[in-house]
């Protein structure tokens, strides 16, 4: 830590120090390992085994959807998301993962969230034909998802 | 949590959850039996504990004293401090402290760490006839205190 | 950190390493200052603030201050409760809180945990003629509360 | 959290909340993929990047090696380390780490444990011929590796 300004400093203590070694680590094995698009479905599967172990529950509307997800990421720490409905897609915004900071550039590692929302929209049964999928964030600590039609 | 800025939610994960509450009813508590000078006296004498409890050790040049308190805080989560000798005083900037971030607009929760440094400059011999004192803050998470002729 | 005990070492990280020393050089001040009934008056008096700040919500049944208790501990990391009615009495038990460790031996403190109990009945409308007092724990990290017609 | 023992809430707490749910899940894909002893040395792999990112320094006896190993466990509360020189082999048993808490009867994650082991004493330049291999752990929350002639 070499910065001396408060939000650098407050980003910082954003991941856990128990667990930033060991996600680097792990990160730096997968990477040597496998080429970037594998690398983007294994956290997928990772994070569709989350959802799986942290059910959504029953959700009518996106905004309760968004409700009940941040419910579960502010439980444990992983920032906040916004869901919104847009023409043939839903365009999800995650702000302040730890992941972000664990592994700030390695946009891989996006594909844990992406599989996140996309077990929980299966659970919802509002997955058919559809899939969520990483874009470019709009910024280091905001992520974007999308759900839409599967390529 | 409403916003939906990173630095604004990192800055909330910036001080521990399972402390957050105590140390707001703490000084709620402390602001409702106490004018303000005795706020700041109140905590500068537990800050004054705390140095007690956390000696800074042997050093000589200021650069030391700055590593070896940024040694203690980093340990602990509390931030990041910069010393500065000036003609007749030496500033003290102590960027990110989770009491910043618990107690937003309390400016006499700053005796606390005014108390922490005074307790270490007097361990380091450097004290006398000086104290250190609070000044007004260049930021809300940037905390200013000096270590000068007591008036 | 001395000892190699699994446990042990468990239990010491089971206060956030960030408030520790703040906590302790708290309860050292006001140690200091304060004969120990007039300590546990005043930690109660905290804990009635914390109660307010986080309100119980709506609960008919003993079982349901219970849930909803732990709901609000469990969030922060405070250890669990149980409530179990008694003849003329409600014994709450607190398990594993964190200013158990952080004030080992520190009887006084359980007003905190007094106080917050008090604070929710009081919502509840249960306080008429009651008020809720620390007895004497059945282990270190096992803290005894009672709900019962005030002396 | 069904237990009201504070010993189990302690335990409980050993691991950050905010990677249990991931870690978890990361395991569970792991475990789905690959036969278990492949499973060991992948977690080894991720051990020895831990200790390249975290270098133990410099070490002669030892017991400098066991305080070395706990200054950087303590840092990031992985719990502690003895070591005990044996015929022909360095006995190293590691109290309470937080994937114990996490991975409770996957054995092979102690893989990592050796990993980092492994890497601190090549490090030290003492693994001529050795290798650091996970032997079963005699309590669930100690793990027991050895430093031995490699088979």
């Amino acid at each position: 830590m070499t910065s001396f300004d408060p939000s650098t400093l407050f980003r910082a203590r954003g991941c856990s120090r128990q667990w930033l070694g060991f996600v680097r680590a792990l990160a730096e094995e997968f990477a040597a390992e496998l080429p970037e698009h594998e690398l983007a479905t294994l956290m997928a599967r990772i994070g569709r085994r989350f959802a799986h172990r942290h059910p959504i529950g029953e959700c009518v509307a996106l905004g309760e959807v968004e409700t009940a997800a941040n419910r579960i990421w502010g439980e444990v720490e992983w920032g906040q998301c916004r869901m919104e409905e847009q023409a043939g897609s839903v365009e999800i915004t995650h702000a302040a993962p730890p992941l972000a900071v664990a592994l700030t550039g390695m946009d891989w590692s996006d594909g844990f969230l992406a599989g996140v929302y996309e077990g929980w929209f299966q659970q919802l049964g509002m997955l058919a034909g559809l899939a969520v999928n990483a874009e470019r964030p709009p910024a280091p600590d905001l992520r974007r998802l999308r759900l839409a039609r599967a390529v």
